[in-house]
């Protein structure tokens, strides 16, 4: 009843590109850098995504759903896999994927993941990875800084949107207005001089900068705000209420914010969407990881949201089964969400239809200008 | 099967006096101080409380349900906004209406609610703007705080409860004890003396005056508490377990505290009523905001709150549509929650349907003292 | 479809030995510390507690179902207390009781309740009583800090694992590190030195000590870390994120925790669960406590939470009832979200089957070592 013709991802990441085994692949199903193995006498497979795995991907290579992981292993190695991420992400229905190339590993890019999928791709360039590059090159904080506002300056022309983990590295109560000059340069030279080639950017003063180097540059900014997986910050505060107070500092200046990974603070997330105009809201990994359940948590996201303010993505990465399983748990989250209040008379079939196709693709079309696919 | 033939709307405002266009409805329908338009290319609309306006009210003035605005604000303008107030709000089953009038804005008080929907009505006065009226008329700090007193002292004669936006103004976490007399005389006299007339109260210490001074009265005592709109702190953490010392150090005093605008953290208040007798909760805007969803989030108030502690409004203000959606979405959400519970052998019909009508009325009427309308 | 032959209770406590009052078994139903009465007007009867004790107690004792309070208790003194608790807990399907032993006042101990419900019964120690009953015992900081020692060893020999209610008297952002020994027997001194016998452990050092002495016991120690009853942290924040320190700096080490009562923030300790490889969740009193409504609660930490990570408990104490209560509303609870997961196709029924097994007894069998009853 509900239908969704195309899908765009708004927020995923590459795929491996080598065969798996079964612990790479159980890896990839739950795997966070705090641990990356699970627990003695458990599997990441016993989770709500390696239960939604099993269900939509074997069909897809010719097994029955819910076949045992070492059979559908054996099934993937034996197709190959190319063969096995064509078949998959071809099966998803996404018509344009936003790639965040942001992340270390072997994963395709935009172009690879296009071609794999017969789709769009763009990219979507993570900044603290950008910065971490620039100052890789610099001598010093005069010319990381000039560098950094160049690079900045050079990604915007080719990507639709930055994102940040400066949340996960330094907290989400990021301090509502942007660091002054001096302070910038002299947290930049402290940085430089005590960095080895390759460290990660963890200062909160050069995080902050940057976030406001991104509003700058008009491209939507996309944070990590919740309880995700790699990116919980460091004293579990996860509420991204705490974004209060960066959302009303830059509410007016032009540039949109999209809350990323909201779990479990979606309704949180939601609500700051109606709050603020600038500020969307992702389904993306709120939805694919929760699988079975994934229903009632659209259904909590969808309580306060304005329906202009949401956004489907897989938030995928390194398995094309992920980006298979964002797809299939959010259209079957939308037909029975949408579906059962048309059913009840709450909600009229058109409005429905036209909520789902916003939240599928139109939002994400309007928010990055997107070439209208159809 | 679960039926409420009459209910008390504990917590509302009046409505607009005046012919409404489509854009000034549509603000009515979402908008905020921080966000008084939607975000381009987006309608607040788009919202539960838009589809539930959308659902209820056009056939209440001849009209197909879910018809399209546009339409809806046509027909409104032909009945004119008396008839069609009256025809709103005497749909509602609402018996008794309770009125905080503290809003600014051209408003109908109680008698005109009253009148307009063939009611009771009773004031609740807010407290802030009470004081800020005080204020206005007072030389220094010695007659503002005794004029406060009598003020206070003159509105619980009439008056059904106080309101305070204090969380609002200054975050939830209020400091558990009343400021000392020197520290109050203090702050009233920098307060009056950097103000101008009308300038609003946001200093802690004289909002947590006004507070025990509301408290001294004995009246109940509703606090906005929560993410509601309007009312988000300032921190973003509207968390009402910020309010456990202030309820702990009123706990025993005779003064009953009523938590307003829970969502999203309505789970946070019902505890609070499980773990002090002398707290209650709303049930308003966190059902009527959430439209479709509303279900849910009641059965979420309603798995730890003792069903003696819950209490029906709408949080309608500004539009008599909200009124009609507050009652409605309740009734369904009632009905569908408690008949549920009833079908599956969890409880018995006779109980689900004397604590409908505890949480529709009879909780209200034992709390305020109302006269009992039966 | 979905059968759990046998459970393990991972954490509750003894049974009053005397016959009740209706004021007294009521006030066991929804009584804590702070609030031993209902509100005027209110009874704790009616409560999703007191509602499901109406619902499955009755028919065990030869009433119908949703007979008035009353009428059971008088049926409960006519059987007597020892043939009211032996039908009770014989009904509930329970073979194994982990018992927590702190509590005050004359409950059964681990060898009474597996007698009365003819079956399996282990120990947890808690810590805080065991540390005041030492203290009652020391003439200074060295032999008391001796004897905590060796009260710790001696009671991980016979206890299955210990408990700690830290959280509720210091806060949940329990300091991540050990404290220093100096500072350990500074505040030793300072404690005993202003404590008359039995006082409350609540300083935050002696409780961060204790903690740090549990953990090297190799032993599961038991967190209660939520907005729990008796349990809520003086400063009304039960996150149990506020854990995520405590658990990274214990990670590895070899000792297990479990987080009890993580309601209404049970979604962030299910996630916990995800993060860390060492950390696991109980359902008890989150299920037991919410009723009707637990099925809703159980779907959403099964949202996140490895399934080989969830333990059932009942949460019970004072009453058999609340024994059985917790039973039957995990089994009923279990059977809809599991069976309507199966029903949809989401998961296979044998997968249900067995991750219904695990979370019944299966975990608790492999995190205590338990010896296998089957």
């Amino acid at each position: 009843m509900i239908e969704t013709v195309s899908l765009v991802d708004q927020y995923c990441h590459g795929v491996l590109r080598t065969e798996l085994g079964l612990a790479t692949f159980e890896a990839q199903l739950g795997g966070t850098a705090r641990a990356p193995a699970p627990a003695p006498g458990t599997t990441f497979f016993d989770t709500q995504t390696g239960f939604a795995v099993r269900r939509w991907c074997p069909p897809l290579l010719g097994l029955e759903p819910h076949c045992p992981p070492a059979r559908y292993l054996a099934r993937r190695r034996e197709l190959g896999v190319l063969e096995t991420g064509r078949r998959l992400l071809r099966s998803t229905g996404i018509s344009t994927y936003l790639v965040d190339t942001g992340l270390p590993g072997d994963l395709t890019g935009p172009a690879e993941i296009a071609a794999t999928g017969a789709a769009e791709a763009h990219e979507i360039v993570r900044l603290e990875p950008l910065a971490e590059r620039v100052a890789d090159v610099s001598g010093g904080a005069g010319t990381f800084l000039a560098g950094l506002a160049e690079s900045v300056h050079v990604a915007a022309d080719s990507a639709v949107a930055f994102s940040s983990v400066a949340g996960a590295r330094a907290g989400l109560a990021v301090s509502p207005e942007p660091p002054g000059a001096g302070e910038v340069r002299g947290a930049a030279g402290r940085w430089l001089a005590g960095r080895r080639a390759g460290g990660p950017l963890t200062d909160p003063v050069l995080l902050r900068h940057l976030l406001w180097t991104a509003i700058g540059s008009g491209l939507p900014l996309q944070l990590h705000a919740g309880g995700g997986f790699d990116t919980y910050p460091p004293d579990g505060h996860a509420d991204p209420g705490a974004l209060t107070g960066f959302a009303a500092a830059t509410a007016g200046l032009g540039t949109d914010l999209v809350l990323l990974n909201g779990y479990p603070h979606h309704r949180h997330a939601a609500h700051l969407t109606s709050v603020f105009p600038h500020v969307y809201a992702d389904l993306g990994p709120v939805l694919a990881r929760t699988g079975a359940g994934a229903a009632s948590v659209l259904a909590e996201i969808l309580e306060l949201a304005p329906f202009g303010k949401l956004l489907f993505s897989s938030g995928a990465r390194g398995l094309p089964e992920l980006h298979v399983v964002g797809a299939q748990v959010f259209r079957e989250a939308l037909e029975r969400v949408l579906g059962g209040w048309v059913g009840d008379g709450a909600w009229a079939l058109r409005d429905a239809q036209r909520v789902a196709g916003m939240i599928a693709a139109g939002n994400a079309h309007r928010l990055y200008g997107l070439p209208d696919a159809s």
